[in-house]
């Protein structure tokens, strides 16, 4: 299945995607939160879908695409696990992942104009294959990992590199601004997932291929990050993992590349469908 | 006011304390959530309790405590923002606050027992106050962000030393924990604070006082605090801000003291309350 949720920032609406087009989902009534994964909702999803796939009716196109997860109480993201991305930083291969919170009140839509924090001169783009939770997971096992995902998605861990590296303390300051978490266009079940360590992932800045791998190069798979998270704090329903980036980030260009207002990126995954979005430039006024 | 929420961890119902004892808010309808605080809620229970007060029934005193605030998007902690403690840590006093997200998964109750994680050694204690955000709040004034508050409360931003510093990348490993931030008794509204920045807040380790100070001691103060994040993430209603703890955590004694089971920890900040919270080794099948 490929859940969808479409309409205005906030109060989107779920939906499912059948054939390549959106269906309502209004009358299923449940909305792709904390609680419709954890009280078994994609199996009966699956179920409402069988009985009334013909009745339901189909979404206009145009429609804004948001999260397909609402209000997911975390996100946890890996940083350098692409070997690739790991040699271009110079960095030695990490001897566990290191991982940080993005804030969630981060996330929109796969075609949302990405807004540059005002003043921001380094902001940057990081594609990554986005792992949702189904289940509560707590000091999991790598064999027991698996059977708790919901699903994927295509995220990007926008980050402003100047307010990440050179601001003291965290990363966090760089991850969190507005906008910085465009998560979708929709989260994909595992079942029509033949092998997410295979998959093609890529980026373009206006046209212009800028990463372009697989995730073949993850150093640390999912299973094992999944299980690695759970020792320090509980996965709940809804939870999302973003696996890391590969190379091709801006900063890492020579000389470095970051965003401007009006450039276009592009960026997909196999089977997880394709973002679009549009930077702009802010002011403190229009914030 | 004084907001509390009470019953079994996740099925908390809302109350109010009136003369030292807790009332129930059932007829009021409404959890004290994002959705609360964005709408008006505080005004509406405040005339709610006007008007019902001789009405509500008393609950009974046995009950456990939960965090006054049902599920917030996020928790930002502050590090080294007490004078005392910075001058501990022998590190410059910092440019600007250090920043961390804490995992709202490790929220509980001021009562509950502190979980030590499996073979965790190094669990240590952080008093702090916390600060509860009553409105959406992006790139805030200083002398706006008084305005957002929706309250204060005591909060202990337990950590696992070795987690958080001896495994690679952030602090994030040795925060976010299972019972890692117990929060309340309750919700105190600002106008029952006559200055948040002189408070005395302390900790007693199994009767030992080892934290004592005041919120005096605060390098940045409150409204610098929210303006200042709210630069870079957009600060929700029911966020919760936890502005740093004073000198006289276990990890700066010497030698270091960390937390064992049965180990007892009271603390409390000055008209915010008191919690009370015993320790408990556990083990990968009690997890």
């Amino acid at each position: 299945m490929k859940l969808i949720r479409y309409g205005d920032q906030g109060k989107e609406k779920p939906g499912i995607v059948l054939d390549g087009s959106i269906f309502d989902l209004s009358e299923f009534t449940e909305d792709f939160n904390e609680h419709f994964f954890e009280s078994g909702g994609l199996e009966r999803l699956c179920k409402f879908i069988s009985n009334a796939a013909k009745k339901l009716s189909k979404v206009n196109k145009a429609v804004r695409i948001g999260c397909p997860v609402a209000r997911p109480s975390k996100i946890v993201a890996v940083g350098l696990n692409y070997l690739e991305h790991i040699a271009a930083t110079g960095l030695p291969v990490p001897k566990e992942p290191v991982i940080f919170l993005k804030a969630t009140s981060a996330i929109c839509g796969p075609y949302d104009t990405i807004l540059l924090p005002p003043g921001s001169e380094e902001t940057d783009w990081e594609t990554e294959l986005a792992v949702i939770i189904g289940k509560r997971a707590s000091y999991i096992s790598q064999q027991d990992a698996r059977g708790i995902i919901a699903g994927y998605s295509v995220m990007n861990d926008i980050s402003e590199r100047s307010y990440q590296l050179e601001r003291g303390g965290t990363v966090d300051k760089g991850k969190g601004c507005n906008t910085f978490c465009p998560i979708g266009p929709y989260l994909v079940t595992p079942d029509e997932i033949e092998d997410p360590n295979n998959l093609a992932i890529w980026l373009k800045l206006n046209g212009k291929m800028m990463q372009n791998s697989s995730t073949k190069d993850l150093y640390f798979k999912i299973p094992f990050l999944i299980s690695y998270i759970s020792q320090f704090m509980t996965l709940l329903p809804g939870d999302i993992i973003a696996t890391g980036t590969p190379s091709g980030t801006g900063h890492r260009q020579s000389p470095p590349v970051f965003l401007k207002s009006k450039d276009v990126l592009e960026y997909g995954i196999d089977n997880l469908g394709i973002a679009k979005q549009t930077c702009r430039n802010t002011s403190l006024s229009t914030q």
